[in-house]
């Protein structure tokens, strides 16, 4: 496979670094977090919109386009990047995160998952190879390997077992993944492990052996408090090569990115940014703001004085508030462009701050304004 | 008052014509569909894009205006346009269509009407000089005078009472305008008489006696017959004086806006473009299409291949049904910029065969296309 990652600048004080992910669509700058756009476009904002802000990789899932609009249409269009008109680069998950969730309506059998359609009802079964043969036909320029994801709560043992499934099938992707001699993209390994340390190893070190392009941590920020997050972060990040992309799966706040990068993560991706766009929740450098209140009635600053998004240079929080008080599509539109503009631009700084070495001066900074609301 | 329109061009054939609206906020070529942005935005699309598509006048609800944000807000920002952020301009309605459309929630007096908020079932009362006041608050640049709208299946005796505090409600509104010297804005009479001819002649005869810069066609298209409406359309119009503005309220499909420029109406405005486009409906030259159908799921054309708005220069039929039955909120956003983009090019169409006095043709033309699909 070839090498699609460069480290650029490692800051002196922590593990974070600066470095290249070099992709079929265009080299993309890390630490970098990826927009996500379940059914291939992010909600509310055109893919224009989306690389007008400076973002060249959004991720999209395979559990989603396999169930709709499915194989048959991407053929047709040859790619997922043609079928949505995004000529940047694509990162696909495997579907394994979603289908997991279906509690109730699915079965994990040796060689794969069983499950049921949240849309109609109707059964579908994942294997490690079925996975990796829709994600060619997507043309993710990366994929990620089917792995079974685990409810916090579970026993040791049948974490384990989980940890066992996901090293066997991590096999079997990257095997399938050979068969394709003219596929550009790289296939993502994925440690799991609950919340059992000797477990997180075990992961670590199966996945790491069968040396995959990049890999990912999964199974972290599915409900822990912060502090065992942090831990086990910085426990299983501790086993990661340095010349490999680190991605971890589901991130996507101020708090818990700055913890990722000073991890030496390099991507990562969250619904929560656009999600609580929708409900009128916008970032700023003071925290979030919930634009329907009535204190923004009469407030004629824009969310951010400084912010180049399409939402401050026309819009007031008056008239912001105005449209998520009126359930106007607007609001999500313009939120959203907004929080997307704000953590683009957070990853810049953040970049920044590693090439000077005051990555950990930066995080402090702005994590007490951010969190203590200080204008 | 200011004279606010000239007339460039007659069709010799039809009573057709284009002209040009000097309103405060830039000349307004005619005949104009003005789209509807009820809560002062248009659903689904920034101020910017409706502006880039080349729109310059826009419609906004004095009910809903009035109800939310409210008087206190509008205040602070000192006009509906500096709260919006649109510097082109607007034309408010005056709140009565919607006021007697809140069937058991509102009263009629000499005075005014009484009605509960369809948002919190709260009081409120609108007299004609009230909806002035509210009006000129938002320095709406065309304003509508308070009507009494009644239902197509009232009796003669009951269309008639409505039709006389019509008239007396049109006087006190004007005697309410020129209270205001610094307001640039210009009010509108209403037309209205149910479907009797005979109070259609009344009502045109007392407003048109008034001398209001422009009027209004008021009661047409509320679920009559085509025929019907052409008929009380042609009749009602026959009284308009050609150096005014003629504006029939709450018409915007092709066949009733090619039926209205035939008779001398210069302005309109409807939801309906921009409301079926949040059901999945495009406009094209061969009629409408519901994008959700199987049979667009592998076409890679655009809605039409000469469109230049976002969904016809980005997008495939195929990525917009995934859109629309994903639910995704970028299918209202590019839909509707595809429809208001159809009309305002099928308006530029109209003016310019009326200046080459082709109307007839081109509206032959025009629809046999478009209601017998044929490409």
């Amino acid at each position: 496979m070839n090498k699609i990652f460069t480290v650029k600048n490692e800051d002196k004080n922590s593990k974070a670094r600066t470095g290249i992910l070099h992709l079929s669509h265009g080299d993309v700058e890390t630490p970098t977090f990826m927009p996500v756009g379940t059914n291939s476009a992010i909600k509310a904002l055109k893919h224009s919109d989306l690389e007008k802000i400076g973002f060249n990789l959004m991720l999209s899932n395979t559990y989603h386009l396999f169930l709709r609009p499915g194989d048959k249409v991407i053929e047709n269009y040859g790619s997922l990047h043609s079928f949505n008109n995004w000529d940047k680069n694509i990162l696909t998950d495997s579907g394994g995160f979603q289908v997991f969730s279906l509690a109730g309506m699915r079965k994990i059998k040796d060689d794969g998952v069983k499950f049921r359609s949240h849309i109609d009802g109707a059964y579908h079964f994942f294997s490690p190879e079925s996975v990796v043969d829709f994600q060619v036909k997507l043309n993710s320029d990366i994929q990620m390997v089917l792995d079974v994801c685990t409810a916090p709560d579970i026993s040791e043992k049948k974490a384990k077992e989980a940890v066992y499934l996901t090293t066997e099938w991590a096999k079997k992707a990257l095997l399938q993944s050979k068969k394709y001699d003219n596929y550009k993209g790289s296939l993502f390994g994925i440690i799991q492990g609950n919340f059992y340390k000797e477990l997180r190893k075990i992961s670590a070190e199966q996945i790491l052996d069968l040396d995959f392009p990049g890999v990912a941590i999964g199974g972290l920020s599915v409900g822990e408090s912060e502090e065992v997050f942090a831990e086990f972060l910085n426990y299983t990040a501790s086993f990661l090569p340095k010349n490999k992309p680190h991605y971890l799966m589901g991130i996507g706040t101020p708090e818990y990115i700055f913890e990722a990068v000073e991890n030496g993560i390099d991507m990562f991706d969250c619904v929560l940014p656009t999600r609580i766009a929708r409900n009128g929740s916008a970032f700023t450098k003071n925290g979030i703001i919930a634009l329907k209140k009535a204190e923004f009635a009469l407030d004629k600053r824009p969310i951010e004085e400084d912010c180049p998004c399409t939402a401050c240079q026309s819009y007031s929080r008056g008239f912001l508030r105005h449209m998520v008080k009126s359930n106007e599509i607007l609001a999500p539109m313009l939120i959203t462009e907004h929080n997307l503009t704000f953590l683009y631009r957070l990853l810049v700084d953040i970049r920044k701050s590693i090439e000077n070495s005051n990555f950990l001066e930066f995080k402090k900074e702005f994590l007490y304004k951010y969190n203590n609301g200080i204008v």
